[in-house]
């Protein structure tokens, strides 16, 4: 692979730095990442960690390299901060909230994005490196508009038109998975093996609950417990089952956003698929979208609403 | 206080030994506790305890004291399994179902009472200690029928019929605000003073949301985390927030179960009064019942059932 590029497009989260070259055809022509994320960097470190990364990249054309950022690095704890803008909110407008990090050498010239924020009427919330994705399936998909479901640590959840986005909503079901799994008492039914033949029945018990009465969770839960203590339960049962209820209590809970339109999914290939059958069960259509292809097109799709 | 008894009444939960003395009236001679509670200790381990905490009651008649004992003494983890009564179950046959743990030395005579089990329709789930408080409210008022509320780390919401569990579910409020609390995302809104002035405002918008819409419960965790990010929401705010849409998601999920009746609530003083008004604000009528006093009556009573 080639160490030339155009121009940089970087999704730094709060667990990984991802960089991507782009020529100036839009085509990709390397991709880097590091574990460098920025839940393990102090403010003074960022710019470190990304000339370690994208020090000998060669500009196709000028002297400096534009490194455009989407994601965590913009956080309060992060980089530098982008002040958020507010949905409803056009994406065509993240370029112009982009803030510009200092390097202390010069050859690359980073820009970050800003996140979206919803104040009010539909509960506070906010979002960071998403809405990059949301601006890429509006350039991957012009003239779309329904709702857009984001399966994750903390899933998104948005009603998008074209490049603007009307309202979200955030459900955290993947870190509930994990704090469950790890602090709680259902840890003691959740120890060995998770991913056993079980795992996928425990799912489709648990998703159905869910689905159906998403107000219930609270009370389902124990099930895991009970369900191992009582019934012989084993953890990849069990596992599937705590997975399959926190999936189909999120899908239920926002059951009333889903249209007639497809649901683009967009996250992990794994993730979504779950997800996607989870829709099917309530008569939803779906569709998986890559998240790296929706990144690197709205970094791209960002950087062409320049002002 | 004397060290003398006809018998003696104990709670043994996960954190801690309570022992009381009573006499041959019934009434209490003697409170003591200790912090060797079941989660602290191998099963040799609990014999030791017991004689520590009792080795010098002097039994009031004959040579040896009965140590009536309920909660998780009787875990399968604990000092010998109690054997579960499945419900629906009538209390009245909790000391027939006790086991009798050997103790090395002579004078102390436990029994462990069992818990209570439910399988199948209602969903699996399993109760050790609140059983015996549900027999002392039923010996408190007798003919009482209708929904029981137990807050704790482990809530459970009981259909008592006299001395019978028709049925009963359980919530994880108290636990999954400890986990989101510690371990989520969450806890950086969270530290701090949490029981500051704001705390009330935050409880009755928490509260207000969760009975309104138990369904959403995942969706309004994350206001806490853009409630701070975004509208300034001071540590004590969000502690109250989550506690009230906790508690509120739990009542409002079980609203079908409250009837007519008022709803004797069993726990600690602090969280009755928080659930008492949180049921007050759907036009439930409840009442505080001191835990003490309804686990004491009902070892009493268990005691009196003997076959």
């Amino acid at each position: 692979m080639t160490n030339k590029a155009e121009w940089v497009a970087v999704d730094w989260g709060t667990s990984n730095l991802r960089a991507w070259g782009v020529d100036d055809a839009g085509a990709v022509t390397f991709a880097r990442s590091s574990a460098k994320g920025m839940g393990k960097l102090s403010r003074e470190e960022f710019s470190g960690a990304l000339s370690e990364l994208l020090g000998d990249v060669v500009p196709a054309s000028g002297n400096d390299l534009d490194v455009l950022i989407c994601g965590m690095a913009g956080a309060r704890q992060g980089w530098l901060e982008a002040p958020y803008l507010e949905a409803p909110a056009d994406l065509r407008g993240l370029l112009q909230g982009a803030v510009h990090p200092e390097m202390p050498e010069g050859r690359l010239r980073p820009a970050i994005l800003p996140g979206v924020c919803q104040k009010g009427q539909g509960g506070d919330n906010v979002m960071r490196g998403e809405e990059t994705q949301l601006l890429g399936l509006a350039a991957l998909q012009p003239g779309f508009s329904g709702v857009v479901c984001m399966p994750g640590t903390h899933s998104k959840w948005v009603q998008l038109n074209g490049t603007r986005i009307e309202r979200f909503a955030t459900a955290m079901t993947g870190e509930m998975f994990e704090v469950l799994r790890t602090h709680s008492v259902l840890r003691h039914s959740l120890q060995g093996e998770l991913n056993g033949p079980g795992r996928a029945a425990g799912f489709e018990a648990g998703v159905e609950i869910g689905l159906a009465h998403p107000e219930k969770l609270m009370g389902q839960l124990f099930q895991v417990r009970a369900g191992s203590l009582l019934s012989g339960r084993q953890p990849d049962w069990c596992a599937g089952y705590l997975s399959g209820l926190l999936i189909g209590t999120e899908i239920g809970a926002n059951r009333d956003w889903i249209g007639d339109s497809e649901v683009p999914l967009i996250g992990s290939s794994e993730l979504c698929t779950l997800y996607a059958g989870a829709l099917a069960r309530i008569g939803a259509r779906s569709r998986l979208v890559d998240a790296t292809e929706a990144v690197i097109a709205g970094l791209t799709a960002a950087r062409s609403f320049i002002a």
